[in-house]
């Protein structure tokens, strides 16, 4: 009877919210406080495509967590819960099922979420889970990718590319300081909150900076332009690319970023600026918003710059 | 770019509710009408735990929805939304994922859902997908596993070992009636909510009457006693189960019934008729709940039957 032995001693005690029930029903169910809005996104991570087979499963907990809070961040809203759907090998040790639960409980801590409900079930196949995140958020004030206006200026927070050389840095085994952030990147829940009623659009980093920055425009009905040296590079940066034989494009449409990309009118730049300071983050202005369609990149001479490597596709 | 185009084309169409953001942001933002809560739930599939290699996709579609709203119906909610994730094998062809929307879409009608949002990821393994599923009860009324009373009688729809019957029927690629059981069964909405108020407890069948009448009773801190005989077999399962060398209690502990299981007070039996009358579905009563623990199974006699078989296990 291990699947509900499993439930009941490493899931049932992540179901802090009395809407989950203590895991024990059909279903969970939620009340959303008046005057606001539940914010509901839903990402699957599945091994050897998003992360790497024998990853450790306290780490894959918190990415998989990670991952479903960026996209709560984009939208500023404030985490609340998750639902869990868990497929597992068969022959799947109940050490591997604990320590991801430990994993889970880490970032609920951290992030102040409460396991919601899920399923888990057997597969044929590699581990494969899928997680969908509950926030909130004020009525009619989420962050959308719709919203930015011409003439608007197009901001990011952290670095772009940490994703690519931490992934890199996850395949060599090596210790290098950016392998943390692809193994557990840090969701920008805090810079979000404080960007609603700020920011005009906002989208989170996850298919390459370029590609993102298009979806966004596109969303929006307009254009970007993103300047390829304004572009914020993790410290070593330039060094790594130099022995990976990358460049800056590179970095610019790799994935796994989590970083903010969102859009507010030049009068904001200070109110930026104070929440940079505030959620102790760098937020860089990398581009402006214009009418038009697509996305375009400039060097320093205001020259266009090839962009073909395009960025993350899953199929 | 197939991604992006096959989520315009076949998924976008299904995002009728303004909350689904036409799929293009990083979550839906969602309103819950005041007075009501959020009723949730998440069910995965995976080729060949769940459902057959080879599947026709649009049965699929059905089924995964099917599985879900089944859920809703035993909280006694009303359909409103659901997420998808689904994790396609490479290769997939696009006539596939046409085919699996159009079974999507079908149900949607039929049962009054719009696609929420989701996730399309690319899998080195069989097909899987995991739905979440969103409906909505009035605050404080949804029907929950715990609240069974002792001498309450215990209920369930439709016939039971359907789910056998039917699974049976595909694996031989057969004509039987209940194959269609199998591939899409008929989740009990209707049933469910007008159990709302006259049901002290209810849930889905959905891993074998005996496995889950000791869930319920657990869930009440009570104990179920079920009569065999009174148990609704399909119409020739009689001769099914002489052809295949199955008992009672092997259509008792099998999967997949999708039938409500439910208990109320002797007093709603008038109530309950009148529910089966007018939602056409068969309701029976097969036993009742006391004080103790544990789910136990009498013959005609009297006598205790042995229920080794337990029931489904994903693992």
């Amino acid at each position: 009877m291990r699947e509900f032995r499993w439930i009941a001693d490493y899931f049932a005690p992540l179901a802090s919210l009395p809407a989950a029930l203590n895991l024990r029903d059909d279903a969970a169910v939620l009340s959303v406080p008046a005057g606001q809005q539940l914010v509901i996104s839903t990402d699957t991570l599945n091994e050897a495509v998003h992360f790497l087979p024998q990853s450790d499963p306290f780490k894959l907990a918190c990415k998989t967590l990670a991952v479903n809070l960026s996209d709560l961040a984009a939208m500023g809203a404030e985490p609340l819960a998750y639902s869990l759907a868990l497929s597992l090998p068969h022959g799947t040790e109940e050490d591997w099922v604990a320590r991801f639960a430990a994993g889970l409980a880490q970032m609920q801590q951290r992030y102040g979420l409460s396991l919601l409900g899920g399923d888990t079930t057997a597969t044929h196949a590699p581990l494969s889970f899928t997680i969908t995140i509950y926030g909130l958020c004020e009525n009619g004030r989420a962050l959308m990718r719709s919203g930015a206006r011409p003439s608007d200026e197009l901001y990011v927070t952290g670095h772009i590319g940490a994703g690519l050389v931490g992934l890199h840095a996850a395949k060599e085994n090596s210790n290098h300081p950016l392998r943390a952030h692809y193994e557990c990147p840090t969701p920008r829940i805090k810079v979000g909150r404080a960007l609603v009623g700020v920011a005009t659009a906002c989208m989170d980093v996850s298919d390459g900076l370029i590609q993102d920055a298009g979806h966004l425009a596109a969303a929006s009905g307009l254009s970007a332009t993103l300047m390829l040296a304004d572009i914020p590079l993790p410290p070593d940066a330039e060094a790594w690319m130099a022995q990976h034989g990358r460049s800056r494009i590179d970095l610019a449409s790799s994935g796994d970023d989590y970083e903010l990309l969102f859009t507010a009118p030049a009068g904001q730049h200070d109110a930026i600026t104070a929440i940079a300071t505030h959620c102790d983050v760098a937020i860089t202005r990398i581009g402006t918003i214009a009418q038009g369609s697509g996305v375009q990149v400039l060097d320093e001479s205001g020259a266009a710059v090839s962009t073909d490597s395009g960025g993350w596709q899953h199929f």
